[in-house]
């Protein structure tokens, strides 16, 4: 069927930049979203104001478009189920269950063949004082679901007393990480349209800052055989999980060039935002793409750059990143800069290819 | 004062891709246009029907924005004063009033020192006679006023009658203007800050079919004394208007490389799209830029290219367009493909600088 209007849930700054990509195919956009006047909704058609698990809205949503697709990990897997039921939805809810889920999400990964750092479940304080031990004392202790931006994490070294922590994580499921000591991390941003071609960009090298992406760079200063790997663990990893759509998944790069998975966001990335500035086709084009059925574009790079995020009062500095050569600026339409809110990203070539 | 929201006049494409920039940038935008939901008010915050010279309507958009733009040379010169009144407009009333008589935008150009072909004012049968005599029987006719795309024009060569041609362009003030034979047509794109800073991209070479500009390739096949001369021409030109924002100049290069100043638009052009494939700040930001007072952005241009309109049912050849590498696709939400309506244009990347 030909699509006309694509449904996206989540109306941030994601939503915001896949209802751009989407206009300038021609596509009208609905955003499923709770906050009246979403950063998205400046840039769709319309939104639906409403609860992300709220099927009145789900249901309303699946009436005004012809597919729907997210900004963000976290859609209840229920709501995809449910909209799945009414419309195509794209990426598979299949995907939102793998992602939410460390436990689950590394168990996919290793049966995928992809390596990840070694893990084990945590459900109480015994489980994390017996994989504490196994580990050599040390390892990050995170919860399996709702983490993000480095929230709801604990780092164990040798010494440290893990006495109280299952508790103090919220008694909820955890899993232990057996500790990576990385040289660096990468990204890679894949797609995969509904005929199961894959589509990757250049991995980024990424560097944060508590916890919250500061920079992507590219190239990465990683050998052609990490690069090649690292676009090998996202065609199985795609193909595993019978993808459509865009897909980021990190990696920390271990000191003899392997790559560890670290985790998989089964959307378009904050370490993919320099696409739209260094390549024909961003990821967000990509993604729309893919969801549309148009076939996907070349992610070749015709640039070298670096993204850096705009966080928080970094947004007042935008006079000055304007004023520089060869830097793209892009704001999210967000008025309150609050400590940690992302509120923009500007993205500066450092080269042609 | 600061800049929040940009007022612009018109709801094509032009202030759709208007909208589009002003967003990553922060600035909400009020569209205002009699036309109802226009394909700028699918990018734009708000849109005000209306139409251009309606005072309430004007009224309406000055007291809804800090700062008015348009993105059409016909906007009403009453109108722009008007709105002058209530708050800053960029590109200057002074440059419609320029650039919306042929006559009055030859003797401006001339008195910047910018060559245009020879011309005569045509009031009447008798003024077409003794000009066409003076030409040794060839030029082209046009009315002085609201021709665009090649309509409200008559050529002449030597033996034609022209008898009854006042009368056949409406007996409206007209202009007669030399033959002149071209080896090419060549664009500058060139843009002015408050600050009086101008900023010029490469300029491009246009071919147009049916009087509608069909492909502009980059880089334009002409010497670098001609591109200089088209960039010395735009800066004069923009001084002598005392202009802020994006302007397009249409050349004619003559067999020896010397330019032939045709048109002027003061707003972005058709013939500067390519910029939003092949630079990093496009004509739409570097207009927004001029507008709202911040620094305007380097046209360093990464790639060579062509871009190329898509006019009436070539829109129906998008999936094609889509399926090519380094193709970007850029439609403009119009649901009619009549002939001749531009529906979305395609920058193909040819080759890396």
């Amino acid at each position: 069927m030909t699509i006309k209007t694509i449904g996206i849930i989540g109306g941030g700054q994601l939503g915001r930049m896949l209802a751009m990509a989407a206009s300038r195919l021609n596509f009208r956009t609905v955003i499923l979203e709770p906050q009246p006047d979403s950063p998205a909704l400046q840039l769709a058609n319309r939104q639906i104001v409403g609860a992300y698990d709220d099927e009145a809205a789900l249901a309303e949503l699946a009436g005004a478009c012809d597919v729907v697709t997210y900004e963000f990990e976290n859609v209840p897997v229920g709501a995809a189920r449910f909209l799945e039921a009414l419309k195509p939805v794209h990426p598979p809810a299949g995907a939102l269950e793998v992602a939410q889920d460390r436990l689950t999400e590394k168990t996919f990964l290793n049966r995928a063949g992809i390596p990840t750092a070694d893990f084990r479940a945590v459900d109480s304080q015994a489980d994390l004082e017996a994989a504490l031990a196994e580990f050599g004392g040390s390892g990050v202790l995170k919860t399996r679901r709702l983490g993000y931006d480095g929230k709801g994490q604990m780092v164990f070294r040798p010494g440290n007393d893990p006495a109280g922590a299952y508790d103090r994580l919220g008694a909820v499921p955890l899993i232990l990480e057996s500790f990576v000591d990385f040289a660096g991390e990468v990204s890679v941003i894949a797609a995969r349209g509904a005929d199961g071609t894959v589509r990757c960009y250049d991995p980024a090298e990424n560097v944060h800052r508590n916890g919250i992406l500061f920079t992507s760079t590219l190239p990465a200063a990683i050998s052609s055989e990490t690069a090649e790997a690292a676009r090998t663990a996202a065609e199985r990893l795609l193909a595993a999980l019978d993808y459509v759509g865009v897909i980021g998944i990190e990696f920390f790069v271990a000191r003899d060039g392997g790559l560890i998975a670290n985790e998989i966001a089964p959307r378009v990335h904050n370490s993919g935002h320099w696409t739209e500035a260094a390549c024909v086709i961003s990821q967000f084009e990509q993604h729309i793409r893919a969801v549309a059925g148009l076939p996907l574009g070349d992610p070749v790079r015709h640039s070298d750059c670096v993204m850096q995020n705009l966080i928080g009062d970094e947004i007042h500095d935008v006079a000055r990143w304007a004023a520089e050569p060869d830097v793209l600026v892009h704001l999210y339409g967000k008025t309150e800069p609050r400590p940690g809110r992302k509120m923009g990203h500007v993205t500066r070539l450092t080269g042609r290819r």
